[in-house]
């Protein structure tokens, strides 16, 4: 039977039947094995992104599948196919994406949130979101890819070269892949992160990873560094702590990345910008060479993504996979099971 | 005679009798021609920097003069040679030294706050500091080269290019000279300033300016730009209104300077850093290759340099200029005549 899941508003969560869409000019149809919960899947279902969605919306945006039905004009493809999909939908006419930037085109249609998502047993996507999956990454890695991808553009706009240092601010599912995919580019990586299960889980994956509350960052970076400070900083955490703390451990004309999304300004010591000449982006989703990269950085064997997964659900238990991820503690990334 | 005017602390100022050094090994001594005060000079004077200062100290760090003496080791200099100093002594050792960051060492002494200064009839200085003034410029332009190697090394950091649409928050003389350099580069560039003075200044030397209390900055830029954004922008004003207006005014990817000292964190949009993937950087003084850049575009003439003096005053009014400045109003650059 197809499935689906629906996010109806006001919090709620319901199994519903799929009712599919045929491929269309330049779509294809996919056949969806396994999708990850992300931190914006939570953020809509908590409602903060009303004004975005329209009821019921099937959420869902990391995934991997199978083509199994394809449109008009989108050759390059056949039933069968094992693909995952990069869900940016750009205008192409924006100044952004004139300018070249569509990823972050000005009328972006996010596809899980501005149209339907991967939450059910067949998918109907342009054909320019796809990027196949090699024959040596499971469809459940293959779920993975979209977050590597966020993390492969965080590292590549943070120009993270050999020997450098780098500190990850928070260690969820995207610091974690930050922290793999910098020390995959022979960075030397220290994570920090205050849950207790995420920093063992970093300390299992060889990662060096403080509590920032039990250790003093700065004198650690510091100490490490010769006085120096760090290359690069990633902004995972989304706190006031992590932007207080991130002009600290910057070196002269060091780096800063902002990858978290701050719902409220903080302060931000300008001086010390200024005084030390550092520099700040941000990075926000990822472009077509991202996915690619993620793709052949995941299939070289190199991130430990199953490691990763916490725990595997049906797409009956969206809601609850949810509501353990809202819950924190001793999880990192979920994949819906969809079957058909 | 030869004289000096010293900062006593306590916000009093005195001329006296200059005490000459002889130039040792690497050093050269400059009789003083022309001082120029800066922004700086009035921070020390107010008090802010006494952590940093001795006193008595001479203050001053924007000059030209002519080599009266040279020391050992200094055979590229002899008397009669005019020139400007670039006043900055790094210690050669530090990681920002290492790392090619000389000109913002971690231990850099600045000349003029935290060694003896130019506001005197002969000022010894190491050699490394000279740069070489063009027969075309006079001496009153050359002490106008700190500063319009201040400018260049923020559109330098700006990475400013022709056809570029540039905003510059604050039209004080850093401000303006940045405006200034921006638009010999081609860039189409708007001045942002709420000192009427300084508003018709701009206007009178050809830049489009704008009083960001009567205008709406970030609608005017929507507009001129077709929507887009400022490719870059310059926050020269320190303002609280100036950090919240910079992050509404760049286009995706586009970059902001720091060039103001913000005594003060204040809160920033760092979700727009996201959203829009923008890049922010910190400039402070400058490096060689700004003062050359500077004495070159003086030196062809396209700064007009003479507009922005608004007054000169003998090295006994050292008290009554600074006195001048912090009324702000009708006044620019104000240039000290050391003489001898």
């Amino acid at each position: 039977m197809l499935k689906a899941s629906f996010y109806l508003g006001n919090e709620k969560i319901e199994t519903g039947s799929c009712a599919p869409v045929d491929p269309g000019p330049g779509q294809v149809q996919i056949q969806v094995s396994h999708v990850g919960i992300c931190g914006t899947d939570l953020h809509v279902v908590r409602g903060k992104m009303d004004h975005r969605v329209t009821f019921p919306q099937v959420l869902g945006h990391e995934m991997a599948g199978t083509i199994s039905a394809t449109g008009a004009g989108a050759a390059a493809w056949k039933k069968g196919d094992r693909v995952t999909v990069m869900p940016l939908d750009p205008c192409g006419a924006c100044p952004a994406c004139a300018a070249g930037h569509s990823h972050i085109c000005m009328k972006l249609k996010f596809i899980g949130i501005d149209a339907p998502g991967a939450l059910q047993s067949l998918w109907t996507v342009p054909a320019h979101t796809l990027h196949r999956l090699p024959e040596n990454l499971s469809l459940e890695q293959g779920a993975l890819i979209e977050p590597v991808a966020v993390a492969c553009h965080d590292v590549r706009l943070g120009e993270v070269k050999g020997g450098d240092y780098a500190v990850v601010l928070g260690g969820g599912p995207i610091g974690t892949l930050v922290a793999l995919v910098a020390r995959s580019r022979a960075a030397r990586v220290l994570l920090s992160e205050i849950n207790p299960f995420r920093l063992q889980l970093a300390r299992d994956l060889g990662l060096e990873a403080v509590n920032p509350k039990e250790t003093d960052l700065a004198g650690l970076v510091a100490e490490q560094t010769g006085g120096a400070g760090a290359d690069v900083i990633f902004e995972v955490s989304g706190s006031r702590a992590g932007a207080e703390v991130m002009t600290q451990l910057a070196r002269t004309r060091g780096r800063i990345v902002i990858v978290a999304i701050f719902a409220e300004p903080p302060k931000i010591d300008l001086f010390r910008f200024f005084w030390r000449e550092l520099r700040l982006c941000g990075a926000r989703v990822y472009e077509h060479q991202d996915f690619e990269a993620a793709i052949k950085l995941a299939a070289s064997g190199a991130l430990p993504l199953d490691r990763l997964i916490s725990a595997r659900r049906p797409i009956e238990e969206v809601a609850q996979a949810v509501h353990q991820l809202e819950g924190g503690g001793e999880v990192m990334k979920i994949l819906i099971e969809v079957g058909s």
